[in-house]
């Protein structure tokens, strides 16, 4: 039998458990040119919120029913396609779901010996490359620069912060939590971490940036972004990734002033790392170099179970996972 | 006798009469590297309301009694510096007043020729700049794309329409009032417009825009531009001229939601001239060729009287003026 997640209801504000339906249905055959899957890890990500809501936006929403959007690394079980072969592990978008037929092509081999595999889906995978084309392409820092990132212990911010200091600038994260700030300082060695939840977040990022802030790396938005804006220095570069806080209001209210941006002659821009594809292999050479030599860190907050996806997810929004938010689902064979 | 205007009391919310002083006193003499500089016109603009406020902004407030910053053409009376001798036109920063004694280096002398002299205060000069930087350096259109400005028929405005045109654009100009509206299709040329008073914005920017938006040159901001959001293309550039409709709240809520820019992985950035004066005469060397040929119009909004340019101001809030707002001051001799 197969076990699926799907859209039961539409969340109204916070996702609940009963937005979500477990549903068990035969494991589907492979047609030509198709490969069927067993998933290993499911990815959680903030997006996906996103899919779930009719509002308009750059991706189609979920209809009822649909199996929940996601990333997954998985174990080819029967390939009706030459590239593939029974054992294979490979990344696609495979949904949270035990089994998933994939387009052939729309599946890619891992690299012989990635261990985990699971890095795949975050430091060598959609979160690793968006905050390296997020970061170097939007925000452009410059050796010497300070870096500020929203949602620092999240699966983009833990990233974005290392990569700020391997272009030599200074790195400055905001989390919830003196756990997630100490590890900020302590294991991924940001020169400066400040707790939204118990700092002053204003005088916080006054002592954590005394030379103001010249790129913004967004994953967060509203209140928090709110004391950013004010320490932004002429020519300031805000990358918008993500707004988090905003996805679960129902009518989220405006956060910004546009006339900052002629104060400091500062320019905010948003981006989405599929508009990248073209240049995934330049971005995850490089990152996995910074894998291999240990110059990049990570934390994955996995979970075991498929059925215990919709639990991880909802506790992402309120801050309780540290790193990548994954779901395991069975283990390789 | 020399006459000025100065900062009464800061307004709050709408300026009024009463925040202007008009006051007289001698005529000022230069010393050395000085040149005595007799307005013939004052510009009149709405940056000068950040001037009036204690707000933090990108240039210093003005002091209670201090002149209003201003732009003017005015005519070398006296010169203590071989550059400048009586009777020739100069532009600078001489404020409000008659009479303004400058430093020789903050002069600039215009060229022989220009008619009328006062293009130095708009087409030739700040506005045109701001136009001419703000739409290329800023918004970058290509040929094809779709320009919608704000502000249309304002200093700025007129000009940006008609540049989008010269680049190969399609220009859509948001103004209030049939008048403005009518000028801007008949006059510049404008290949839409749309009068926010009486049309449905939203309606009326989706017929203007049958392919949707793809450089927004904003000089208003407020519910005039939560109405061209919505239309934005994906890679859409917003430029941030200004956000007139902001400059007389007391404290301004904000107006958008970065979120909008990961939907249409666009960019929105605030500029301003004065960073591009290295490349001054690049642009005026350009507008100064269109002007010529006939490719660029202008409509200056001309009020008698330095002791009007309170009035003149103030009503440039409400939407009065059509085109460069100025004060004639004095005839040439």
């Amino acid at each position: 039998m197969n076990r699926r997640i799907t859209l039961a209801a539409r969340p109204a504000g916070e996702p609940e458990e009963s937005n979500f339906a477990l549903v068990e249905d035969e494991v589907p055959k492979a047609e030509a040119g198709q490969v069927l899957v067993r998933a290993l890890w499911v990815s959680v990500d903030p997006y996906q919120r996103g899919r779930m809501s009719q509002a308009r936006s750059y991706a189609k929403s979920l209809e009822l029913g649909d199996v929940i959007t996601a990333q997954a690394v998985g174990q080819v079980v029967e390939s009706q396609d030459p590239r593939f072969e029974p054992g294979d592990l490979v990344v696609g978008q495979l949904g949270w779901q035990e089994y998933a037929i994939a387009r052939a092509g729309s599946l890619r081999k891992l690299p012989p010996g990635l261990e985990p595999p699971s890095l795949a889906l975050h430091v060598l995978g959609a979160t690793g490359l968006t905050a390296y084309f997020g970061l170097f392409d939007v925000g452009k820092p410059l050796p010497g620069e300070t870096v500020v990132v929203s949602g620092a212990a999240g699966a983009v911010g833990q990233i974005v912060g290392q990569l700020a200091m391997l272009a030599g600038c200074r790195a400055v994260g905001i989390a919830g939590g003196q756990e997630k700030v100490a590890e900020l300082r302590e294991v991924y060695g940001y020169d400066a971490a400040v707790d939204y939840k118990t700092d002053d977040l204003r005088d916080a990022l006054k002592s954590a940036c005394p030379d103001g802030v010249d790129v913004y790396f967004d994953n967060v938005g509203g209140d928090v972004s709110a004391a950013v804006y004010p320490r932004l220095n002429v020519g300031a570069r805000i990358a918008v990734c993500g707004q988090v806080s905003q996805y679960n209001l129902a009518r989220p209210a405006p956060t910004f002033h546009p006339a900052l941006l002629i104060v400091f002659r500062a320019r905010m821009e948003g981006f989405l790392v599929t508009d990248y594809a073209h240049r995934y292999d330049e971005g995850i050479a490089r990152l996995a170099r910074w894998v291999a030599n240990g110059d990049l860190r990570w934390h994955e907050h996995v979970t075991d179970g498929l059925e215990n996806a919709p639990r991880a997810f909802i506790g992402m929004f309120h801050g309780e996972n540290r790193g990548k938010t994954l779901v395991k689902v069975a283990e390789r064979t």
